[in-house]
């Protein structure tokens, strides 16, 4: 079992108290607990990119839920390639239950998981997402905590290909201050030297390239990411201190080719 | 065992590294590294809440020891529930202490515990308490580390009930920026819409609700925390940082009833 | 095996998914993701620090990689004791390499370790060293991944004893602030008091102690470090921040005797 979250080591810590009440031990294994708080699509973005990775078969809890105590409902998720997710139904689950080829979504009634008092309104984390994934990961079947429901979209805004570029956002801002687009990769054409980067209050036009030290230390550079996506970056420096922006940032990219000019793809 | 220090992540993980000389794998977990640097307080009120969930036997490794290398102790308790407790004898093992039941402190004489030579003077953790958790991990009664002691008492004070409120102080700013105080959510009176709370150079009258985002983003509130304890929250905000308070704030709760006068126990 | 980056967690769970699907469950170890971003010195210090002691013919797996994506080598060290590292050919490995006995350096030819597409040109951590490390794990020999080479050299300069003191450099600032050199504490001749330490604009005589409150609380004062090195510290709290000064900074010692004056071996 992986765990997600925002809420810092101290809190994710009683979930894994939690666990180890109910599981043989070395079964829980921490991703993040630093995921930017109440950030949902960024999460949803790192989430996707850390689990997909696992064998199939996991059970993935991921808390990162600013609605905790409202209205909001608690889910998991059985997908297609036999991993299970378990957290909130606000968006964060949905990339990576695509990415693992979709699923079916269940409510998680509170009366069929807890178990013992609820101190407090506001750690579904500890009291209800902890104890039914220990059930799922024993073997309870995910139809077993609730009725069949859909989850709803992340509504965040897909990236749009133009035809001298690409138009999308910052869905990252990574642990080095790297700025990580939701564009990907695959689109810039063939031949491209450089980018022009609308983003902010700037739009530089950086070099294309395979190694953040390419343009020499403190020079930005675009670069094809770990996630698949293009990404700006400052060799040793953080790109999202110098062009002042944030998750959620706007960017649009124009291809530049070999000549200065603009690149093509299937230009002769 | 479990690890609970404010040491970082390097330094624990060369005590991880002289657990791993001693024990099976997947013996040792990770609680937090990150707790406040020095603040033996905290530290106890966030120890307690993370490991009192642990099973029964557990053995819980705390280092949060501004006073290495001086005149404090170093202790192991065991306590009545069959978990032990090890770390020095400043307080920050007293609240967990009692939430399992009480315990026999014994003192951790070095020479009974430390193999090789030493590497400074102010490293216990990975000299001292991580051989000596290692031992009793692996069932060394705890009577064999050194004699009968008795723990020294935390020194924080205590909260007061009062008829119309409570006083307190800031026991915890988590990792959400949220004040966590030591008054106990079950003084709060049934019925109680809001409490005045007075904290550092402000005293505004918030809602008591039961989500972050009850008062909308960005507005101050009051809640039942996890801990079981009251705590001011700002929706999607820091609430350590608009009220410009730390941890041991002095905080005095005035309840307000459902008419906007004050709350009260069994009022008609 | 253990994993030591600056990649911080949500790069390094994607190594974890990686190793996840090749390695039983329990073997991973996490020491540190939060090393200092991009500074190969300072990981290189902390690093040995960590993994040294660990039981020999452990995997350790060193991410600190600037030069990813450029013309550095992938390497893995097959230590005299049994261990492995994996990492980068940039110098990070080499006091690890050191302290565990000296060891055979071979290259890690992508295409003997490489499964699958490659996602950006950016993340050998994930997309090289974790599936060489896994194969290594699991007990193939270093020599299959690649042909023999050497390590390249560090490249920081060693402390210089001095007739009344030494030379050297700030070689780690810890998790508490402290200032960590490379001067060994056994350089300190029997009877010092103090010492006088310019570092930065600052040369004072601080009280040569051996718990960071025996000066009181505030105060600068030197110390053997738990790394068999001076340091500097302020008691509760942050020298690095009262001094001004970062890794790498030089500094140098005076020793001072009981009487003011300067210590000396052998004085009488």
């Amino acid at each position: 079992m992986t765990l997600s979250t925002d809420l810092g080591a101290a809190y994710a810590a009683q979930m894994k108290g939690v666990l180890a009440q109910r599981l043989p031990p070395g079964r829980v294994l921490d991703l993040s607990h630093d995921l930017a708080p109440h950030d949902v699509g960024e999460a949803a973005f790192v989430v996707r990119a850390m689990a997909e990775r696992f064998p199939s078969g996991s059970v993935h809890v991921v808390v990162v839920d600013p609605g905790v105590g409202g209205r909001r409902s608690p889910v998991a998720v059985a997908c297609r390639d036999g991993s299970i997710l378990v957290g909130p139904d606000n968006g964060v689950l949905v990339p990576l239950a695509e990415a693992l080829g979709g699923g079916t979504a269940y409510l998680i009634e509170p009366g069929r998981v807890r178990a013992g008092p609820r101190v407090g309104t506001t750690f579904d984390g500890r009291d209800l997402f902890a104890p039914a994934a220990a059930r799922l990961a024993l073997g309870a079947p995910v139809a077993a905590l609730g009725r069949r429901t859909s989850l709803l979209p992340l509504g965040s805004a897909a990236p749009r290909r133009e035809p001298e570029g690409a138009e999308g956002s910052v869905a990252h801002v990574d642990h080095f201050g790297n700025l990580v687009t939701n564009v990907p990769t695959a689109w810039v054409p063939p031949r491209t030297r450089a980018v022009r980067a609308r983003v902010g209050r700037y739009a530089p036009e950086v070099p294309f390239v395979t190694s953040y030290e390419a343009g020499g230390v403190g020079r930005l550079v675009a670069l094809g990411s770990s996630f698949g996506t293009l990404e700006l970056a400052v060799g040793r420096g953080r790109a999202a201190d110098r062009l002042g922006v944030a998750v959620g940032a706007a960017v649009r990219f124009t291809w530049r080719g070999p000549a200065g000019g603009r690149g093509r793809r299937n230009r002769k």
